[in-house]
């Protein structure tokens, strides 16, 4: 049995940015970082919004934050208590993570006495719009309190500021925030009505880059002054009336008050957990790592959208640029697929709808078909630059190629929608435009196949794969086969269109496309296991690399943010690599490699990754657990499922800060769980199960959906009984 | 008319490194640097071997320097005068460049008087293993007078020492040093024998890393004592017993005595010169330069042997590891061509000699055929290191790609020996193993070629062309147009097999070879003139990188030493070309081309081209010639004819010192004066000429060897006067 709820007890201002990640909520529309009322950009305090997006000049285009309505906090006795200045007596942050509560006690010792403050909130899992916020203030002694509270528009940014201008208004007792971006001309509007339970003394607003009340009171001992925050947040890319939609439904939920809407929100999560909680039993460390990891992936569905998709860093800012990655795909689907199929149809309806993006792309780069963004905003747009890394040495940008090499991108959305009708059985999205990605990326993949004269290999070169260390290379092993994986799903889909009499909108000549798939899916060269070593090469060439201990290697580092990778990086001359990339493969093609072969490639790749990737632990374990060694694979597991409970993970790359959430490992310990300690496949319409525990688990439990039906599986002794139960 | 004298008339101890170069002496077997006889290891002394290397550990291979016989300095009154310590009242350097003598004059003011001291020396051009020295010091006051004159066994090395073990001898008069070199152990053996005009008080050896006597005298004023230094220099490469060779040479030469063997010297001098003089009437500037030249040609000429090469640094020192680079068959071939076929078939034959080098080479990369060395020492070994380049911020050195992906180079040995048959009507190079090497490297080449698959375009990808600051490109225009003449050369040579029945060691199928070739050459992509422009894209994608002025671009710069090419050098990622690249194919291949696509070239590219290296600026006056521009051409030519006069030229690669003479700049001044202002070709057996001279040229005269016949070739108001004289 696990308590739900994370706690951190002492107070430490260098883990000001790391809690913000840890005590995150959301509901899929907005994030908010796990900041206190009163902090402000200095301390990384951000509502970071869902699909929307700015650029400011040429530097990097990022999503919004928005004004910060939740901003508060008090004087006493002419005194301000208001962290990171001064120190608490005792301070508490925590998280329910069965609701998405963040809450916050910060208690002060003065000369007469003690002064508490208490903070509970959560982003509405009703209404996606909604904020709430309960600010509670008590004293063992009488004295003046005056309670500031309202809109902070000086709003955290990496690459702002993004609003050219905030304008502010009152309509009655509504503070409201109307911010135009610089780019677009978007609007977000958040809107702000409080409640509270005592008699002001006087009201009054005042306006300075803030829109704040100041609430003055004589506060007597003992009584706890409670303030409710009723806040919404619109923008003009959710309806035309942005403002007049936040101020009617803030009056609206504080009509309603603050218990109803926080039941309600409450119940709306116990119908998400009743799919998805897992239940180990024999293992409190593990039960609550997997669930806080499930907590952060629902509290980034995009529920409230058809054609939506999940950035990198989930909604807990703007690093990465709260841009889409082959994460979604091939780390958080998984989940979706198997608790809430409707949300996983939507972060693939994104990808469909951005297809021209992708086409364009290609295009710029000379090819044909679809090349998906690496990183991708809005439209497919590809945020990414040529230059994601600077030189730490010389404070130059570095050129990298993760934007034009890294082709394996498009084949991570085939890999998606293939897995999406799979699994569901709903062919759907294959006809509302998923048979024309996967022949755009087999375009894509078929017009960059390279042959050498006179040889009936065809071959993929100068790319990267997903160990982005190695730059440049030839024939990656992961990005040869899923090339070759989508070769083949083009041919899948090709059939079905013939079998179905589809008329697919393009005048495609299936014939055409069939034989030259065909003939690319037969001929692309796929790296084999060596006759003697079964090892399989990375890439061309990997094997006479530097072979040399990670930790050697890190003694010649010149400077602890230096860059791994690139073209001088300590790693990149070396067989070190930043995460699994072989071991990928092998995880996704199992079924056509023995376990030998398996076993030894874990064995051999494994002291060699760095792990530098939140996307290595999972896949390691994975296989580990496809090998039989779920006890090699179980602090793999704990790797993915606790970057974020333990504020760890890499902070920066080069000089450019990447701290965030990691829902991708979150992804990556659910499929640990389900897939490889629970060894849940799907096959023949059938939920079969070849458990593989970690020593001391009792017993395993949790649902799956397949083909529109919900399994209970419980595993006890490695065995697994699956039942239908809808 | 030109004094064939340059001379240096004040001491700069900063100039001494630049002076070694500008004063040089050599005979093709060894170079002597232009330094004065008191100098030890730290002022870069050298008596520099050709063909023969030594590698200590993991250190660069480089060439030998002798132990210095030549190693004098005096003792006046118990007081040193030697330089670089104390200063001279006057010094002069002067290098009688007709006839490759190196004179210097010291004198130095002193409480008493005046002493002076002179030096005339020369590498024999009669017999290459003899060094010759006057050595005279006269004061204007009587003292007490040492002469101390030997072998200084403490050799200026880079990446030394190469000698494990140096041993003295004295047999009779004659001072021996006898070293063995670290890695082959081969023998370099120096011999020294003394003679002078005067009676001394005293003589005695003292040994000491350094085999000295010690010559003490009463002095008279007014009196000149002059000391003549016989020196032979053998090693276990010319013959068994080099200590025997060395000994016996320096007995017989110091029987002839020091002004017989000048007087030889001087004809051999004359003798030279009369087929490879150039005389401008009305530029002195320019005939000094273009003989001074010319003189350094004939200094590293390899004339003593008949498979041997010139390095890219001439015989000035262990700069770019004494290693042959395309230099030769490019820039210095066709000077030899016009005025000693001999030494262009022994450079030529040198290559033909490490066809197995290059063999071995293309195979340990996995490609078939002969892929040159790009820095060739003995038996073709590759000398290149994959890290050429030392990064200034880091001190870590930098991954480059000369050795592996610089592929031209071979393309540059098909070149040479085509153009030594087509010149010369001598095709016993052909048969004696060029049809070979011509035969290969179309392989290697054919290896090379990548076609998209569907595509008849064939590719050479994943290259360096000769603009090295762009690693990693694909079709080069140089590279690609160049392995085609190769496919074309091969094409020649298998119908040259067919029609004169000759029977090749090799058991090639010779109907194969021709199908392959002819398809290659065919189909190989050549990237055209743009339509709207008349640019021809240096490689894929040039057009779209960042335009961006040279000074402006040089603003970017940390650090004076920096390398500008790489991954990330400030020119990589611009348009900024280290050296003529698209203008050399031109050159090579103006006849494919109208003077307008040539013109628009000319004129896209040179503000583009730094000019970092020294094979720049001749091809851009050539091809300014070509285009009717003899007065753009003009501050080209100069460049490439004063690099060693003007001491110019990079002397540092990152933190690589790369110093020394620049022959192929020479060779370039050279084809600039004969091919671009006089306009010589050479079509159908005739020797015909387009000449365009420089304003203030009147005439301009010099003899051209074709097919076997010498040409005396005077040109006067643009008019070719050609006629054969032998």
């Amino acid at each position: 049995m696990i308590s739900w709820l994370i706690e951190e007890n002492s107070y430490d201002k260098d883990k000001i940015s790391a809690n913000g990640n840890k005590f995150l909520i959301g509901n899929g529309y907005l994030g908010i970082r796990g900041t206190l009322p009163e902090y402000e950009k200095d301390q990384f305090v951000a509502i970071n919004l869902s699909g929307i997006y700015d650029q400011v000049g040429n530097a990097w285009r990022e999503p919004l934050n928005a004004p910060n309505a939740l901003f508060t906090y008090v004087e006493f006795d002419g005194q301000e208590y208001r962290l990171p200045n001064g120190e608490p007596s005792t301070n508490t942050l925590a998280l329910d993570y069965r609701y998405g509560l963040f809450k916050s006690k910060s208690s002060f010792g003065t000369d007469k006495g003690r002064l508490s403050i208490e903070v509970e909130r959560f982003a509405s899992m009703v209404n996606e719009h909604c904020i709430l916020m309960k600010y509670s203030v008590t004293s063992d002694y009488d004295g003046e309190l005056n309670i500031y509270t309202g809109i902070d528009g000086e709003v955290w940014d990496i690459n702002g500021p993004h609003y050219d201008e905030i304008r502010y208004s009152i309509q009655e007792d509504v503070l409201i925030s109307n911010a135009l971006t610089h780019e677009n001309k978007d609007r977000v509007c958040v809107s702000e009505k409080i409640k509270y339970n005592f008699e002001a003394k006087k009201e009054k607003v005042e306006k300075d880059n803030k829109l704040v009340r100041k609430i003055s009171i004589d506060a007597k001992k003992g009584f706890t002054y409670e303030i409710y925050k009723f806040i919404t947040v619109y923008t003009s890319k959710d309806c035309k009336n942005p403002i007049e939609e936040s101020v009617t439904l803030v009056r609206n939920i504080w009509d309603k008050g603050y218990f109803k809407l926080l039941e309600e929100h409450k119940r709306e999560w116990d119908k998400i957990w009743d799919t998805s909680e897992i239940i180990i039993d024999g293992d409190d460390k593990a039960e609550e790592g997997i669930n806080y990891s499930i907590y952060h992936l629902h509290s980034i569905a995009p529920r409230h959208s058809k054609s939506l998709s999940i950035p990198a860093r989930g909604l807990s800012g703007q690093t990465y640029k709260g841009a889409i990655f082959w994460d979604t795909e091939m780390f958080m689907l998984d989940f979706f697929l198997n608790t809430e199929p409707d949300v996983a149809k939507t972060l693939l309806k994104y990808r469909i709808d951005t297809l021209e993006g992708a086409m364009k792309k290609a295009s710029f780069y000379g090819y044909k078909g679809a090349f998906y963004a690496w990183e991708s905003q809005e439209n497919g747009y590809d945020a990414c630059s040529d230059y994601n890394v600077t030189d730490v040495f010389t404070g130059r940008p570095m050129r990298t190629y993760f934007k034009d090499k890294q082709i394996h991108i498009s084949s991570a959305i085939v890999y998606g929608i293939m897995k999406y009708i799979n699994r569901t059985g709903d062919y759907d999205l294959i006809t509302e435009g998923g048979y024309k990605v996967i022949i755009e990326c087999a375009n894509f993949y078929h017009n960059l196949l390279l042959t050498k004269v006179g040889s009936e290999v065809y071959e993929l070169r100068d790319v990267i794969g997903p160990d982005e260390y190695h730059e440049r290379v030839n024939n990656n092993a992961y990005t040869n086969r899923m090339a070759k994986f989508t070769f083949e799903s083009a041919l899948d889909v090709i059939k079905m269109i013939k079998e179905n009499k589809w008329k697919p909108e393009e005048e495609y000549s299936l014939e055409e496309l069939e034989s030259k798939f065909e003939d690319a899916s037969c001929k692309i060269y796929i790296p084999k296991p060596e006759d003697k070593t079964s090892i399989i090469p990375q890439f061309d060439g990997y094997e006479s690399l530097e072979d040399i201990e990670i930790n050697r290697l890190k003694e010649r580092l010149l400077n602890d943010k230096e860059y791994w990778g690139g073209a001088y990086g300590i790693a990149s001359d070396t067989k070190v690599i930043k995460q699994a990339d072989v071991i990928t493969m092998l995880n996704l093609f199992h079924k056509e490699y023995s376990e030998e072969v398996m076993l030894k490639n874990w064995q051999y790749y494994e002291p060699r990754t760095e792990h530098g990737s939140s996307l290595s632990a999972c896949m390691y374990a994975l296989v580990a657990c496809k090998c039989g060694m779920p006890d090699r694979a179980y602090p793999f597991f704990l790797k993915s499922a606790l970057p974020d409970i333990l504020g760890g993970g890499k902070q920066w790359a080069g000089l450019i800060y990447i701290g965030g959430t990691h829902p991708a490992s979150s992804g990556g310990a659910y499929m640990t769980v389900v897939e490889g300690f629970g060894g849940i496949y799907f096959e023949d319409g059938v939920v079969k199960a070849r458990p593989c525990m970690p020593e001391g688990w009792k017993s395993l439990k949790f649902k799956v959906s397949y083909l529109n039906k919900l399994y209970q599986v419980n595993i006890e002794n490695n065995k697994a009984d699956i039942k239908q139960i809808q």
